[in-house]
């Protein structure tokens, strides 16, 4: 195979993370064979999505509007700033149903192996957001994996010496668990922070 | 999230093979964090290869000219027609570098349970192909799944009828493999076709 519309097509899609040679083959070969018109789509989609995305100027995650609805919504708690990874993240709060603050969304965290360091995230912005006058707590919601521990820790360092009052997500059992399927490490997180 | 550009990404990067809500929303996220290059040039990439990509009117492949390259190698042998069920099939066979006839490409198989009979494959088109009077041996290199097998089993049959030589990929043992970790099923077929 030697036709350049096809490998330019395999290449662009094995851009996209996870996607290694077989797959974006299998992909492309799909979309050509099956789907053009779901590729036709998918185009336009991508298009519409780099010209019209940016980021919120207040909790940065991704919005077609200067200000994201949620930031723009006057009937959430603007004392409460939780500090989320992902959008993706953001959603999983929001689809739990109990919590009624404002977010700022760090579209990553801390992973000095791939060169990200507090100055590749939005520390600063996070910074200055939170330091409005109006948020008096900042909630780290940061996953508990090794880096979003990191992610935490430095957040929350720079965060306290500005006066917030930071507070992280609860560590223990999760709902609907045996302890005896429980991880070691939660089980010891859950004692210690017993209440 | 209720961002129509971002959810209309993620929805279209939904339609790929493999590709869940999950992976779509990683996918979306990175493009547009971190590679609006790479979603642009995807973009551009799907356009390019769904406006220009067709199928070669002599092997079913895909191809920017109306024959492709392979089929228009004079230096091949036109007297060998290897069927096979993919590009990517059809590439690993020129990778073996041992073949050096002309192919078909199914774009498919046989799949009854998707609604993919011997009508929705291009099998009219390789009985056509097939028929051209220099043609003298068709070689089935679908795969050896059950679909592949009924694949060349229905295949075989209708070629045979038109009298031509219908041959099948040697099914053994792989090279390089020691006995002991062969399945069983291969070391059965290695014992009966044994030479």
């Amino acid at each position: 195979m030697s036709e350049p519309a096809l490998d330019g097509l395999i290449e662009a899609l094995r851009r996209l993370p996870g996607v290694g040679q077989k797959s974006a083959q299998r992909m492309a070969f799909h979309l050509l064979q099956h789907d053009r018109d779901g590729a036709d789509r998918l185009a336009r989609a991508l298009l519409q999505a780099t010209t019209s995305m940016r980021h919120c100027s207040r909790c940065h995650t991704f919005t077609q509007a200067e200000v994201c609805s949620t930031c723009a919504d006057a009937g959430r708690d603007a004392r409460l700033l939780c500090v989320v990874e992902t959008p993706a993240d953001q959603a999983a709060l929001e689809r739990s149903g109990s919590y009624r603050g404002q977010y700022f969304v760090l579209m990553g965290r801390l992973s000095p192996l791939d060169g990200i360091g507090v100055q590749a995230l939005e520390a600063r912005q996070l910074l200055d957001r939170a330091a409005d006058g109006v948020v008096e707590e900042v909630i780290l919601a940061t996953g508990f994996t090794a880096e979003g521990e990191a992610t935490a820790h430095a957040l929350g360092e720079a965060l306290r010496v500005r006066g917030l009052r930071v507070t992280r997500l609860a560590r223990g059992v999760p709902a609907g668990s045996e302890l005896e399927y429980v991880d070691l490490g939660t089980i010891a997180h859950a004692l210690v922070d017993r209440r």
